[in-house]
């Protein structure tokens, strides 16, 4: 398509123009936003973003002007070529781990390397052994076998038990032989899988002498290293088209008796013994399991950014979109979308959540690290995750954080990662009819983070988890035998002023406020302990009830994370009075307006009145909308995401929203490009099509 | 890529099979299908249903296998070949107008002749003179002009009445010059517009000797007839790949002062006078306004049946798909996924959401048209629908029923076509990691769905209407002036008992569950309207509570209508009792889970105690969802929608959901046809590239 006419050329949107209104918008609040980001982020990592984000400007693969154009073969065709590049210039400046992950984040994409760089690798070093190491890993890390972590079936998603891929020991030449019995056996979803890997870590039921012992890692190739081609006896490709996530390929894989050597099964914790062909127990799982904790520690804090970016965009257009006239403030010209106090309830409390989440996220790796050492140095406490399953109930809230720190992590990674993706959605719709354009760069980035409710653990699956904890605690507390941490704290003040009710000033004192949020978690997860202990009901039957305590759980641990956040030293010392002051009245918004959502929980467990719910809703969460109002867009500036990240007409820095939107329409699609037939009865669908050539029309 | 080898066709699932469980659940339910479904759409309309879809099936340009993999400009161009034959068989087969929707539906996307076929004939016809149906309509009926509607700009959608295109009269040579003075005025969103139309109808401001006349619309051609280019003067182009609805041309239209000749303004309600210069004013815009009020019914309607696609998909599936065994059940085998209850509870009330929609979008028509007939007869209440923003308070719910049924089918567009929306979303969860898979068949049919909680009225927008009508309401009631209608109703009725209370059955009766959701409405109207009238609060400051209270409204008329219809002799006597009482069993289901999520709104208006809701949680809505289980699958069922239709492997009515899931992916996904070159370092992307010819690759 020609550029623009010259006419064309020459239209400005109607005034005032975005960059005025967001420049006033800049200029109505005084919030420090450098200040606030390094505290946030510290200036090292901000200034390392930086750094990468030149470089990967100036490379024309990672260009992103036609990722929305694009049909899915050439997008992943574009994303492997980044992919590639990537592990190039990680070589080249030598980049960290960290790095490289800035990197990432920046493309935002999945590549098709995904992960290998992730799982594969990961999972060979800590489950396999040196020997192992040497054979897998070392080639892994340079790239030289292209892997991927293969657990998943068609059959089965949430329950590694129910795996049908079966590994059985051949004590006769000391092999394994890889089958699937059945179709639903297929190995499904399995990233980098599709095209791209080689070689598999791939999730079986171990099988010795007809003995079942459960499923296990082993590693198979899959695909020839020079032709890439299927070996013998695999059937893999890729599981096609998804709602988001079409930059990687998710592949399936069939086996057809593929026998791999003994030392292809990942040992360092179980393995065959091939000479006796006796199995060798798992030691220490818990170093393992560990791990989970901080990958969903790190989904919570992710979660945080996530959403930033959808309230970024939603709030800087919504700064710019004018929409009628107030109606009973008769000023000219129409209205900043933004102040309609509709957008405000919907954005506003998104606002805070994205900060909510980031220091819940940071304090809950912050734990675990603190408690890793502690593990290291020989005082770990024994934990079994049970992530994909209702398990037995045996966590054991005995010797110190870790049990407390796994059931939080699980509540809070199932309600975070929920509060984010439907978050995202809540700000496509706040941006109007242009949140549905490719353009306003929420779309696509809501798609591709979809699959987070239901990766490292089902959002709901896990709030059983949740419960079974919950529930252990109080009967230990009950039993006088509870471990000092915090879920038992509150659950014992709980029981000491049950009988005497509570009273919580939860509009005048903040202490009370997170109170009243333990005070519901308590009130539920008795109820809930009288259902199943006393009245006998099935698990089966209270199931949601587990969902909502659950939930109830991580929006304490939420609110009482962003209020110690608040309160402690270290924040006081970084940032000026004016911006704790600020952040304070985002902590108030997050719990006001979470408690007035939850209302009726609140009122049955007795934690507040009727007229304190009446009150928050209609005054205090009211008042502190129009509060934080006018610093909303320093406050999404803080999170510091570049333009080019954003990849957003609506979101951009400058305001020029409008002239944004009508450029990457008008001169950078390519279906203008083509010239329709429009008659039905003519002979041919396209009288022209100038599109270059043919990587252009992928 | 070959078809699968012989080792992986002869694989089966594990058993037991799809079908066999699916065999199982309608087993298990005596519910008459077919009686259903002949009651809730008509035998005759079935009938048509399965002969179009014969027709349909049989002509390869209809073929849907490839429909997922497809790019936006290969997606494009089958969806005009689709159009272009729909056309043609509409010709052969002298379809009317519910025929040819019917195939639409069936194809069940968008194709670029949409706002053709719809809106700008049906402008034309609605608008135009009998003059300007000579001269437009006629072609237009015969596609040898195709058209759109265009409207909404660049910077301007909700709010008509700042649209910056204008239209000015040059009393000289009696024509207009149509202009855009800005970028922001140019024409964005428009359906058909981008690529196909070679004509628009264009809302444009009308000026005559400066002086300005608000939106009016006008004809403009603004492609060539015969190179299909863009006429001097014209801008025009297709806006850009989308969240969805990527099979229409949405466009783009700028003018520069382009002259279109008299009678190209559309002269039914007002006009210019070509000799005098004078403007003539709208007469009885209310029969054009009326319209809005039967497209939004429509959206109530469709609302179900959009929602029950999904519906249908997650419960068969669910059906199928099996995962854990019960905690207290040992069974062997893993547990059907809908039998846990925190599946149930997600999908259930939705699939009592269908039909209460359903049977609410019913009666909203008939009493549209019974209120047409009423109007044709001289009885017209006067209305005027300011949809697109917050007008004046000028409704008078004096004479008839109209202004009750335009507010109500404001409130009944927003809560019903947000319900569809976010439903379809629960579903597309519900079915788990496959759910994000295209081949589950629910995200692009959400994703095309999701406009339509903008179009036709914002749905945040929109319950300021209906707010306004209600508080209109109140102050009728208050002055003793009510109309009778029974909104009116209801708020008297609230008045007398406000004082003595309520003390509804809601669990033990029917009638009372019905009232409360009246008295909470009531109870909300009179709150605001004491903030508006006495507490003088501004309107902005109202607009939350205005969408809570239009969402009350909007639920209550749900509740209503199923109540009624299941009362309604009709139904009793085309329904064997068995059935009647099992869609009594989700009336009770939709009204108690509603009453339940909306807890603090009816404890707040006392309208129920805090006893009550706990009992309809924990009590009857999990008897409920057990009395309904069994019949689920059936239930679903009646919606008949043929495998065709849906295009889901989760979905299919036969449970073989694993065959096809795998099939697809290995058998029709062109990814497959391509090897990839794994290594970083390599020179290509891809080592082989089988895919057949172009049009493949696009």
């Amino acid at each position: 398509m020609p550029s623009n006419p010259e006419w064309v050329k020459a239209l400005k949107p109607s005034g005032p123009q975005g960059s005025e209104l967001l420049s006033q918008e800049r200029a109505k609040s005084n919030l420090n936003i450098d200040q606030l980001a390094d505290f946030m982020f510290t200036q090292e990592v901000l200034k390392r973003n930086d750094q990468i984000l030149k470089i990967l400007q100036a490379d024309p693969v990672f260009d992103k002007s036609q990722n929305y154009f694009r049909g899915r073969i050439s997008r992943i065709e574009a994303a492997l070529a980044r992919g590639k590049r990537l592990q190039q210039l990680q070589v080249k400046h030598r980049w960290t781990r960290d790095e490289y992950q800035t990197a990432s984040d920046l493309i935002s994409e999945p590549t098709p390397y995904g992960l290998h760089s992730s799982m594969f690798i990961v999972t060979l070093r800590e489950q396999g052994t040196p020997e192992q190491h040497k054979l897998f890993l070392e080639k892994a890390e340079a790239y030289k076998i292209i892997g991927c972590y293969a657990q998943t079936e068609l059959g089965h998603g949430s329950n590694v038990r129910g795996l049908e891929t079966t590994a059985t020991w051949n004590s006769d030449d000391k092999t394994f032989t890889i089958n699937s019995p059945y179709l639903t056996a297929s190995k499904w979803w399995i990233g980098s899988l599709g095209r791209t890997a080689n070689h598999a870590i791939v999730m079986a039921q171990l099988f010795i002498n007809d003995k079942a012992y459960g499923p296990h890692p082993f590693v198979v190739q899959v695909r020839d290293m020079k032709t890439h081609e299927p070996l013998p006896g695999v059937h893999v490709g890729d599981i096609g088209p998804k709602f988001g996530y079409n930059t990687m390929d998710n592949g399936f894989l069939l086996f057809k008796n593929v026998k791999i050597p003994h030392v292809n099964m990942l040992a360092r914790f179980s393995s065959v013994d091939p000479s006796t062909s006796k199995y060798v127990r798992p030691s220490n799982p818990s170093l393992v399991y560990g791990t989970l904790t901080f990958v969903r520690s790190t989904i919570v804090l992710q979660a945080g950014s996530t959403l930033a970016r959808g309230v970024t965009i939603a709030t800087r257009y919504c700064a710019v979109r004018r929409q009628f006239q107030d109606r009973d403030v008769h000023e000219p010209g129409e209205n900043q979308v933004l102040n309609y106090t509709m957008v405000q309830i919907r954005l506003l409390p998104l606002l805070a959540a994205t900060y909510a989440l980031h220091f819940t996220g940071k304090s809950m790796i912050r734990l675990y690290q603190e408690n890793q050492k502690r593990m290291s140095a020989g005082d770990a406490g024994k934990l079994s995750d049970s992530n994909r399953g209702p398990g037995p109930e045996e966590l054991n809230p005995g010797t110190d954080l870790l049990a407390d720190l796994h059931s939080t992590s699980c509540a809070l990674k199932a309600y975070g990662s929920t509060t984010a993706a439907e978050g995202l959605e809540v700000c496509r719709r706040a941006c109007g009819g242009h949140g549905y354009s490719s353009f306003s760069g929420i779309g696509t980035w809501y798609a591709d983070y979809l699959p987070t409710v239901t990766w490292e653990g089902d959002n709901y699956m896990l709030t059983q988890q949740v419960s079974r904890y919950l529930l252990k605690s109080a009967r230990s507390v009950i039993q006088g035998k509870a471990a000092k941490n915090d879920t038992t704290r509150i659950l014992i003040d709980f029981i000491r002023r049950r009988d005497i009710g509570c009273a919580f000033d939860v509009i005048g004192n903040d202490d009370d406020l997170v109170a009243a949020f333990a005070w519901r978690v308590s009130f539920l997860t008795f109820e809930a302990l009288r259902h199943r202990d006393e009245d006998k009901q099935s698990w089966n039957s209270l199931l949601v009830d587990f969902w909502r305590l659950s939930t109830a759980h991580a929006q304490y641990m939420i609110v009482k994370n962003f209020h110690d956040a608040l309160r402690d030293q270290n924040t006081k010392k970084q940032l000026d009075s004016e911006t704790v002051s600020l952040l304070h009245k985002l902590f108030r918004l997050y719990a006001l307006h979470t408690l007035e959502r939850e209302a009726s929980e609140f009122y049955s467990s007795a934690a507040v009145t009727v007229r304190q719910i009446t009150l928050a809703r209609t005054k205090t969460v009211m008042k502190l909308l129009e509060e934080i109002r006018p610093h909303a867009v320093r406050l999404v500036d803080a999170w510091k995401f570049s333009d080019w990240q954003l990849d957003s007409s609506l979101g951009r820095y400058d305001g020029n929203v409008y002239e944004d939107m009508f450029h990457r329409a008008s001169e950078l699609n390519p279906l203008n490009n083509v010239v329709f037939d429009p008659y039905p009865d003519s002979k041919t669908l396209f009288k022209k099509d100038e599109r270059k050539d043919l990587r252009s029309k992928l």
